[in-house]
């Protein structure tokens, strides 16, 4: 049944996959169509050596050796203390490992790995936050001679604790874990490597967001993108205006954030190295703030519905003041994701107010009324120390915007955009090719991995620019049940997109079998993550 | 974002539901896409008269009365305390009604629902097994002179508990249950009500098979297909070829189905009433067979390269009948389904072998042959006491199948198929609409209830050879973590496709509601069901 219509259902990558060293036999083989590998790190690294020799780890008797007298650095000893659980392969194993424990000589062993230094230069700071400045380069030996994690920074720590982790294999056999001799030289490609949550459309619960945390530490994704409110539910608890919550959100006691719950989110990003990115969409996207403050609202020609934000009324944005000072107290990152998107005019349009505020302003088109109201809010955010992010369209409306806010490229013929963002000097988000609620019968990652930043033709300034993008897991279809295997692994892609070095287009088997063992790790530690390739198991 | 990327995302069904009496503008209001029922029943009953009175149920107070002096009778007895714990809603629910235990009165209650008489007519027997003819319908009185569920099969009973469990509702202030009075007269207008699953492509924990159980039990279907190997891997341990799975399986420790887990499997299924209905395809689709048994495959011309079953060798037989009469040790139902699909001719054109013994046995065509191969193993498992159910392409290559023999029509020209094989006088299944691997942004539920199983031209005696038919969720792109929510709601399409009367086509927007109260019924019920409409949100 299946593999023919497989064979039907394939793009063009996947019949590419198929034929360059697979052949079209392997789809009815014995097995799993695509074998993982065994200790390839995901994202790739940008610099990585490696060999057939080995060291045997034995989790139990392991160490992490904390260099240059920062025992007493919290931060790290905490994130030491998470990798070294992540190490605990299962029981089974190492009552094998017990019964090994002695004689281990095989062919290509270098004997055991008894401890990684981790060698810290520069300072250690237990509240330092992750920024979109923040330092994530590292580099790793794992020699005989030298058995060593570096970073200047705690974030760079984080980082090379992680591809440390996914070095670590168990044999086939089952019988012991390994480490082949590796050395890594790694940072980021890009300083921005997102992913959208929509708690609006539909709630998620915390467990599934620190769940969502974890698997993008093990992807090296740095920046949660709350997408909070929307027309549909208003779930963060404004402690200036709880009645948005109390009439906006599903539940106002089981469907709600409060400012307990954003601060544990934050801490918990924190020490992953992910910084949390508030947004508050406006002027569209506003509907349930209209449940409590009808009064913000565009009131459109037919009786009790509304529109977007009013910007006629002085009210909307001394509203806006106090709520994003909230918000301000509540989120710690530089930035804030300020909407823009969307805009329907139509009760603008059919607003008399509308109209003569227009008139008295000069304003000639919506556009214009929209970008009078963005950039109000935009220097608005700007007192409180936020800066801003904005979607596409504010920048197609021409909305002034200084050259640290940054334009997210979202539609579809994103090319030409993020072309003309950059020419105008201004940094750029890009999401278009990955929109994680795309779904193809079959998979689809190597669509998403296909998309290259860089295919736009503009100076390397203007690539320069690029700050990075997000994977989008809008909320319409998904709710707590599937957002953890619809997100995982697809988003695995973007992550290496946005960290790796360009690998180049083509080569979709590589990445397919790094995938393969990744999602298998995902699974291992909780995550879970679909399959990537058709047909398969882990071990 | 969301809004505009889903209506282009929109087929035209979704269109029209929008367009009959949402509008546009829903998309950007408060609250969820569609609003859910309160006590509708999934799939819809046959006939349901109903009213706005209701009772008010509290859980604990509640009982079930057994007519009858069937109080011994362990199977009801059993069916009755898994619905009573069904109707025991959350803590919180029942504490408000504690306070609320005395002076509840108010317009449109008729008092508290205190018992329900189950009336089982015919006769208990605790080891009754589910089967083709089983006798699926129920009466169902929920009004102040009469509460009883009348049936005369305990099959009949299971369904009409299932109905009843649904009645019941939360009202919207979660301060109490109701049940809306209600007369139900109910039977299935198909027999069989199918869900396949793929353990081979990747396998499925029991928990997960239980789950999907359950999930089915909450749908009325009533045939769990298991497909339980095929080319990747072996999982079914069989007593006579152990081997099979030792060799064939992912790991023949964990990921293998051992008789006693077969027998746990086929029981929970029972007191279900749904039939397990194992399939083992051949002659293709069985590489992972030839792991231990190669000499049964037929060799390519590549070396170590097995095509489908060798039809030339006796041995392939005997083999055959051996390992089926473990199958039927193992399985109780009547039925057996023996795949018989997408066989690669390319080995049997190649192997000198198979062109000696086509001369010898005067077989012309490579059809004819797979034809003498299929007809053998269908007469050697009836003498095994099992009737057949074969893939279309058994029927399309002309084998003599006698009149039990099921036809399963898979594939995307099913309208065509389904009037041969009815024509030809054989029963038919139908999945061609029903595959659950098939996805689309968006969701996609519409398409599967658009699909109606007697859009063909054929006279009345053809309609009534099609026995009803299988959603099917194949196993490449599924796994453990992601079944559940694939499966639920999509397959309650065709669950209701499957009971319900023909109720038009075009009125998408009665059973959107209803799915929705379903969906979230499931979620209580520990069945992850991904969001069926867009936003929303569960009481």
């Amino acid at each position: 049944m299946q593999t023919f219509r497989g064979i039907h259902n394939m793009n063009k990558h996947k019949i590419f996959l198929f034929a360059l060293g697979l052949g079209m036999c392997k789809a009815s083989s014995p097995g799993p169509l695509i074998h993982a590998t065994k200790g390839a790190v995901w994202p790739k690294p940008q610099q990585l050596n490696t060999s057939d020799s080995y060291f045997i780890l034995r989790p139990r008797a392991f160490e992490f050796n904390i260099l240059k007298n920062l025992s007493s650095c919290s931060f790290l000893r905490n994130s030491l203390a998470r990798y070294w659980k992540l190490l605990q392969f299962d029981v089974t194993l190492k009552k094998h490992q017990q019964k090994n424990k002695q004689g281990v000589q095989v062919d290509g062993s270098m004997g055991y790995l008894e401890y990684l230094d981790v060698n810290l230069t520069g300072q250690c700071d237990d509240q330092a936050l992750p920024g979109i400045k923040m330092d994530e380069s590292y580099r790793l030996w794992v020699l005989p001679d030298r058995k060593e994690l570096q970073a200047a920074s705690i974030w760079g720590i984080l980082r090379g604790l992680e591809s440390f982790s996914q070095l670590v294999y168990m044999t086939h056999d089952g019988q012991s874990l390994r480490v082949n001799a590796t050395m890594i030289k790694d940072f980021p490609r890009y300083k921005h490597r997102g992913l959208l949550i929509d708690t609006s459309r539909h709630f998620i619960p915390l467990d599934k967001i620190f769940l969502t945390l974890d698997a993008m530490s093990y992807n090296k994704m740095n920046v949660l993108h709350w997408h909070i409110v929307d027309d549909q539910s208003f779930p963060y608890v404004s402690t200036k205006f709880p009645e948005l919550s109390d009439k906006g959100a599903y539940n106002h006691y089981t469907k709600v954030y409060f400012p307990e719950d954003i601060r544990d989110v934050i801490e918990y990003a924190r020490l992953r190295g992910i910084r949390v990115l508030p947004e508050f969409d406006s002027p569209g996207h506003t509907s349930s703030w209209g449940l409590s403050h009808p009064e913000i609202l565009t009131p459109c020609k037919i009786p009790n519905m509304y529109g977007p934000m009013d910007p006629s009324k002085e009210g909307t944005f001394s509203f806006l003041y106090n709520l994003f000072s909230d918000v301000r107290d509540n989120f710690k990152d530089d930035f804030i994701h300020l909407g823009g998107d969307e805009v329907n005019f139509l009760c603008w349009i059919t607003n008399p107010n509308i109209t003569e505020f227009m008139m008295m302003q000069h304003i000639k088109s919506y556009e214009d009324l929209e970008s009078y109201y963005v950039q109000r809010v935009v220097d608005m955010v700007a007192q409180l120390n936020f800066k801003s992010i904005v979607w596409e369209e504010v920048f197609e409306n021409g909305v002034k915007l200084s050259n640290d806010t940054l334009v997210h490229v979202w539609k579809t013929n994103w090319i030409d955009t993020i072309k003309r963002v950059t020419a105008s000097g201004k940094h750029a988000l890009l999401s278009s090719c990955w929109y994680l609620d795309k779904l193809k019968s079959g998979g689809d990652w190597q669509d998403f991995y296909l998309c290259e930043p860089t295919d736009f033709d503009g100076s390397s300034a203007q690539q320069e620019l690029v700050l990075g993008g997000e994977a989008c897991m809008w909320g319409e279809t998904v709710n707590e049940y599937n957002i953890i295997s619809r997100v995982w692994p697809r988003a695995s892609t973007t992550a290496e997109k946005l960290w790796s070095a360009d690998l180049g287009k083509y080569d979709l088997i590589e990445p397919a079998q790094r995938l393969e063992e990744h999602t298998c790790r995902m699974n291992r530690r909780g995550i879970g993550a679909q399959p990537p390739n058709g047909p398969g198991y882990c071990d």
